[in-house]
């Protein structure tokens, strides 16, 4: 059963955290036809941390987990806090497939976002 | 003359200011039948800093000035320290029309990127 996580760095405002859970249900929506399961977790400063994520989609029925890195550059987070996380949950669950997609910052389609936001005020 | 201020929070990390430079770029090529000038800058820990982007706008015969959050989450930057920062800037200068356009992670496109990112690794 494929699965997604979307993973944020966690805020000190609850109101922060919130909205990564907003944007993980309309996720959710979206990408229901690919995966089954599609659920939030946090670097830090707020739960669910990663591995309880990981733990909860597993719990779930899932066997394939694909992690989100809702982050828009390539700082330490995503280049060594996320993967480390990650592998260490991996290594615990060898029958459960977890890769890493891209972090959000590197998808091209960021450009015609920002493109849009841009124009979109008068 | 409009113009489009891309600002991002800023890294000790070399290579992350440099990503924004690069968005900067690709931005500029997307919105120039919009805007006759675009740049970037940093809120914190690099440089150029908000003011100095916007003097730099100014100086290059800028008249309309929108900033650009490129941020996730509304937090205390988005909400708080941006925009201190723009108005206190606005008031030095009553002659040009400085607005802050919606924060990245408010548009609803970002969805569909998210939902695109996650089905791009197989």
């Amino acid at each position: 059963m494929k699965s997604l996580l979307l993973v944020a760095h966690g805020s000190r405002r609850t109101e922060s955290n919130q909205e990564i859970g907003v944007v993980a249900d309309a996720l959710r929506a979206k990408v229901q036809n690919e995966y089954a399961l599609t659920t939030h977790a946090f670097l830090e400063l707020a739960e669910p941390s990663i591995p309880d994520g990981i733990d909860t989609l597993i719990q779930q029925g899932a066997t394939e987990i694909t992690i989100l890195p809702y982050f828009l550059s390539a700082g330490r987070h995503v280049h060594e806090d996320v993967p480390s996380i990650v592998h260490a949950k991996q290594d615990l669950h060898p029958d459960i497939q977890i890769k890493i997609a891209p972090y959000l910052g590197e998808a091209s389609e960021m450009i015609d976002v920002l493109a849009a936001v841009s124009t979109s005020i008068k």
